[in-house]
């Protein structure tokens, strides 16, 4: 049910922070650090590997871009204000100064878009794969990061965005994918969504005002809500039909249901899961549309220890299992 | 003169840092955070390759506790205390829980000794060679973390303990070097210097009191040395017999002067070089002495934009090129 990631951090890296409640027992996106001040400082740390997280060919700026917004996605789902961030990178020896001056113009890019700036890092040699390690430091006022583990039952749950695009976009710019029925632009939509998450750093506020708990999808719809009940110690209902789909993602399901489990569970999302009280309702809604991003209510939290249900239109289950829909039954 | 490395930092990225004075343009051991508390957040990050920064079939808690050590020692050098420390593992197919668990022991340890705690970080897989990066963060009384920058003419310059162990440690662990006039019990010395840095925590206080500028040694004396004076617009004047050398090390450095090079130029000391204005010459070495760490003298900062000259007992000069000695002349 967990994964070997998972098992890892649980049994093995958590009790080193048994001193340090900020951590949150490595069981949230991100960790808290108080400082005495108004606010208190979030930090997060997200480690990119060519081969494994990007391929190798891709462009370097948006290499860089991605790898700053996977971990200001982690800062935005704990409505956090992007502040600023470390970066290391292990370089091959093919690694022209080319490259290493494109990898800055993304950070700069990004840096004009999310207001943060470059404070620290490291730069080594290495034999391997090229990999890239971020550490962002956020900010919110003192006490208020949103955790994973503050979901209750009748909690409405709230996916921004739309969810599958990035998987799919992988299978198209891998070409596992080759769908006949996408046109151009649809096809370079979904590769875009992969190629540069969009991580909804202007919701953070949103999060930090309305949210009962709330994490980044990055690992897949399906696992991630798990996870969030898990921590949580809850449960949830959901409905696979309110998962918001881009037209082009659509188009690729109702093709070929496999595709929909790809989209359900197949990760890099950095779209935002976000749990909020019936009586905040309103408010979450009607701040999600002033902040510009659509929220789709998929579901609800319930008491009880059970893995979340997501159902089809005809109420079946679909069942979870590895981190990935394994069939409809 | 300045390494592939300082060159991407200073021409690529440190135009990234503009807009935040805390990264004092990536011209430091590390950055500072001010966060409006009695005590400021100094953050530093290092990343670690199998093969590189050290050998694959080194004991994995020895690895852990090079990757927590060589960060301690950047915030030592900054007169910072530890606090925390995110870790990001990029981990082989090869690597087993067995190992991770050996890790994890080893910071375990490392955190009972210099009192900071894991606050979070990243697992994820590599095709390639194990990567270990961290960032640890530390904390100083506001506006009192000491920069390279600091020193003038008339200071003087101190190192800790002793130089060159590490780099001749690896020449043993390696193979490279295989000298017979050391015993088995010097040899292991050497090479337990390589594999276990030990940061001069303890100095913390005493480098926030008493030091102009200071730096972690981790690139070799000479080219730190260097780079100390070029960010603080300076040179210096220094002594190479002023240098302190282990038993093992002078044995070895006696026997061919070659080693003598390597020494000091070698790398991976993570001793402290400090510069303390005249007037505090002696509260420093009472303080010092008070921690229970050995520091010498090896020479004063002296005006102008020359490389710093380090001169042998005949008052010649050893000329410093490509962060090596090239030769006696």
């Amino acid at each position: 049910m967990i994964s070997r990631e998972q098992q890892l951090i649980r049994d093995i890296f958590a009790p080193l922070t048994v001193q340090e409640p900020g951590a949150f027992g490595l069981r949230d996106d991100a960790a808290v650090l108080t400082t005495g001040a108004d606010d208190d400082l979030v930090l997060t740390a997200d480690m990119l590997v060519a081969g494994v997280h990007f391929l190798p060919g891709d462009p370097p700026d948006l290499i860089a871009r991605k790898a700053l917004r996977v971990n200001l996605s982690d800062l935005a789902a704990k409505g956090a204000d992007p502040r600023s961030y470390l970066v290391s990178l292990a370089l091959t020896g093919e690694t022209g100064g080319e490259w290493v001056q494109g990898f800055a113009d993304g950070l700069a890019r990004d840096q004009g878009i999310y207001g943060c700036h470059l404070l620290g890092g490291d730069t080594v040699k290495t034999p391997g794969p090229l990999t890239v390690s971020v550490t962002a430091v956020g900010h919110v006022p003192q006490g208020r990061m949103v955790r994973r583990a503050g979901a209750a039952p009748g909690d409405l749950i709230y996916v921004s965005g739309t969810i599958g695009d990035s998987a799919l976009g992988l299978a198209v710019h891998s070409g596992e994918m080759v769908p006949g029925d996408l046109n151009a632009g649809e096809l370079d939509d979904l590769r875009q969504r992969y190629l540069l998450p969009q991580p909804r750093v202007v919701l953070a506020p949103v999060v930090r005002e309305h949210a009962s708990a709330a994490m980044d999808i990055s690992d897949g719809l399906a696992g991630d809500v798990a996870l969030l009940c898990d921590v949580s110690g809850v449960s949830a209902e959901l409905t696979v039909g309110r998962v918001r789909l881009s037209p082009a993602a659509a188009k690729v399901c109702d093709a070929d249901r496999q595709w929909l489990e790809t989209a359900l569970t197949g990760g890099d999302d950095y779209e935002l899961l976000i749990c909020v009280a019936p009586s905040k309702r309103d408010a979450f809604e009607r701040a999600a549309e002033d902040a510009g991003v659509a929220v789709g209510r998929i579901g609800y939290i319930v008491a009880g220890k059970e893995p979340p249900v997501f159902r089809d239109q005809g109420g079946r289950s679909y069942r979870f299992e590895n981190l990935s829909y394994s069939h409809l039954k």
